[in-house]
């Protein structure tokens, strides 16, 4: 019992060791995976919330609702057939979570869009973004290396401002301007609601795609960048006007959530709690005043005010990681700005020949309003 | 250091072996059924959204929250009760989500059953529900064997519907067809609210009962069976009618999920996409046509049309797994309609004895109005 | 191969234990603390939820909800900061879910307060709030020894409702008496959302933190309490009084989640139902008579009645463990009902020093309502 012992108890020891590995990873792979199972639900549940954070137009409340529909059924097969099919991926609950990032990116998109465009034009529209939305991808983290963006300031947020801006400018629909945006208490109530519960979301977002062991921090960088904004832009806005408008309020508050994206996992509650207070007052003054400056530039309406809450914010966001990761991260952000203008512009001219809408931001367009009583009632 | 050796390394491996499976199931129990939890409370959190679901009768949207609340509060304990005392089983995750089942079929069966009688008659409706319902249990799960149903297609949906309609048809209540059920923007906002968080939670209902290696592709299924008749809904009532009502559409839209229930863990994502697909064809044309049919042909109102979303795709969900299980889904398919519509006959003669209800589908039945600045303006 | 073969065959057996055991216990924490992740998210919805609890009052719903994102963004870090710096314990899912305890234990305190201060006035208070919880927090758990309150009755409930009376006693605010409080049909169908969603996620609040093994134990007798408030406290108010006021039914109902706070872990399923019950009764009661008996008394208006629903059930809450852990709960309720009655007052006392509101319970306060279509009618 000597050197054959030896040997043996070292194979032995190798042997619990490679046991023991396997049967953690094993747990570790099983937990991790039903784990995901609900982040992905919730990025489900934020995808549905953010059709009701633009729900204040009393008349369009169900138009909205309709398109957000459409879209994630036509967007997400489309996103998991090309990447079956043409990248080799196979069904997993991450394949499923970047699917409705894709579909989450489109809804936020079409918040530039409505209006601009027939409702049933969301179906084409949602094919012509995918690919878009997909060589972005590809561009961010295959083509280059080394880019923060782990909770989406480019890859979502500036995606979706942009290649919405890219549709606009193509349509060139100046009557949009001049639609009525009539809201009521409830309909706005409506807002509060989900911009409160996509706040409580906001992490699941942000740290869908990190490693088990950074979601805790993340979630402690998403809140408290939140936190920020969140009080952050009320004194802004309470400071600059005297009084509060509720429809920026409600949408500026998320401004730190859209900014933590590239940094979420890479920054100190401090540090994120500075980032999200900076996105609070950038988010604040654009909806207050470079809204109103680019509408007369441009003489086009953001409809939903996409790049005051996730274009800008998405940018400042992106900037944030460059001490970090270097300069990648700016070719990421130039990049992230011109892949979607440039989609968007081509989406547009493709669905400019299908015709302009009639009504505008009316759910008269599409629904039968006969069932509504007050409606029937103001007739 | 022959024989012995070995067979002490053999024993020694048997011993890696069971220690790292008892930690490995231990951990693995544990960890489903904290799992489980949430699972669990999602079914609780979709049982409630289907009273929003229901929620656009404006004059009667308290009473729809009421029912609800009772009805659970009422059919959950019971449910245990008879479980543990009569079956034997004892308090566990399982229990408290086949629990939370029970409520929620009864809850969609009230949709059947609004206005047929008072509210304070579901408290007797649900104490006979829940006998009527264990037997189905007990006859799909039990009696049978090999029945497809994790999903609920025949054991939630069609019991729901048939249930109901036993009550219905018991009662003859023929006023009901005259109640005036308006509607307003908001109160159909609720309703698109409920059916959109419903659609987004449904995958925890469909793989509620899976072991945990399923749940993954279950959801994929489910969603997918789901994206399909939100599509093809739309199209065949846009086809059909020219104009969309809102309360077709944000019902066809979940059909999807009704009709997968039976295959949610047979069947590939394509074939679940064609499922769901053929129940939102299935499902508008039972709103559209077959409902007026129905209510002609028996002169009685399922108020919620709890037969056209749960009843016919709910059948057609459970036709879909003969080809996989054979001939038993057939026996599932005919005890899962004449048990709930016997049952619910049953109970509603015994409910008959308690007299009609005076005022339909009106909060004014049992709540005090003064404190309702509008209601009280109109008066 | 004797005794060295021995000790080596132990040794090896040692080592196969100690490797499971890390292993296990390795992923138990990880497990734990990503399970603890979706815990910690509920709270926080939770804790928006309470907002919806409290929007009837048509003319401020905005202002409620304002308040709510305030007092988190506020108290939350401020309440980390402390526990941080000045008791030295590390960012961790235990720590986020403690500061959103305090958090929401504030929120239910605003409910009180609500129209008696301004709405900028919540800033001061959420920073004067904090210290006080703290120092609750440490009487009743590193102070006194083995006082029951996993779920809050004491922590949460009844610091909520006594700090609320404690500043609306400092500041005598009469006119708040007067101040009107229209509702609609929609405002309190928010109620019953809100009402429902936190009967759904409580317990998540009562269970979050006790050790994973008693989770589901927890679930089930918070889920049995607050099915027993539910339809004891509707029996209550229809045999008293007839017809139901939807204001306190909504309220009533969660009685059952508050009063079984202290007793979650400690109790039996039927135990849990039966404090559930006894908790509709007291709190029923209390909505409808002690209410007006107490504003007599103090011509003082406790806005959203939360020494109905969390002080008084709260204190029944406590007492219901006194048997089961002693004397020390004893202790802790009279603690827990001066400590936060003093710390209120004395807030109070400063706060009244900044002025009066000119609105009371009006969200013209502080936003912009031109862009509410129905009010700007209404003018």
């Amino acid at each position: 019992m000597k050197r054959k012992s030896v040997s043996t108890l070292v194979g032995i020891l190798l042997i619990i060791f490679l046991f023991s590995s396997i049967a953690v990873a094993s747990v570790e792979q099983s937990q991790a995976e039903l784990f995901q199972y609900h982040r992905g639900q919730d990025v489900f549940f934020m995808f549905m919330l953010v059709a009701f954070l633009m729900l204040f137009i009393k008349r369009f409340e169900w138009g909205v609702c309709l398109v957000t529909l459409l879209t994630l059924s036509v967007a997400f097969p489309i996103y998991i057939l090309i990447q079956k099919n043409l990248f080799g991926f196979n069904w997993s609950i991450e394949l499923i979570i970047a699917g409705v990032f894709s579909a989450i990116t489109l809804i936020i998109a079409a918040g530039v869009i409505f209006g601009h465009v027939k409702i049933s034009h969301f179906i084409p529209l949602s094919i012509f973004f995918v690919p878009a939305y997909i060589l972005n991808e590809w561009f961010l983290f295959t083509y280059l290396e080394g880019v923060a963006d782990s909770g989406g300031s480019i890859l979502v947020h500036m995606f979706a401002a942009y290649w919405g801006w890219g549709v606009i400018m193509a349509l060139q629909r100046k009557e949009v301007n001049e639609a009525s945006m009539d809201a009521t208490t409830h309909s706005i109530s409506f807002v509060w609601l989900a911009s409160m519960l996509l706040w409580v979301l906001w992490p699941s977002f942000t740290t869908a795609l990190l490693p088990p062991e950074l979601i805790i921090s993340g979630m402690t960088t998403t809140y408290l960048a939140l936190m920020a904004s969140t009080l952050v832009s009320f004194l802004v806005i309470k400071i600059l006007k005297g009084e509060v408008d509720p429809l920026v309020y409600t949408y500026a508050l998320l401004s730190g959530g859209v900014a933590i994206g590239s940094t979420v996992d890479l920054v100190g509650p401090g540090t994120a709690w500075l980032i999200g207070a900076a996105a609070g007052v950038i988010s604040s003054l654009c909806f207050l005043y470079f809204d109103g400056w680019l509408r007369e530039k441009t003489n086009l309406t953001d409809t939903m005010g996409v790049n005051n809450l996730h274009g800008i914010p998405g940018v400042f966001g992106g900037l944030m990681a460059i001490p970090i990761v270097g300069t990648v991260q700016i070719h990421a952000i130039i990049g992230g700005f011109i892949i979607p203008l440039v989609t968007g512009l081509i989406a547009g001219i493709i669905i400019k020949t299908l015709g302009k809408p009639q009504i505008l931001l009316d759910d008269a367009e599409i629904f039968d309003l006969d069932i509504d009583l007050e409606r029937t009632q103001q007739r």
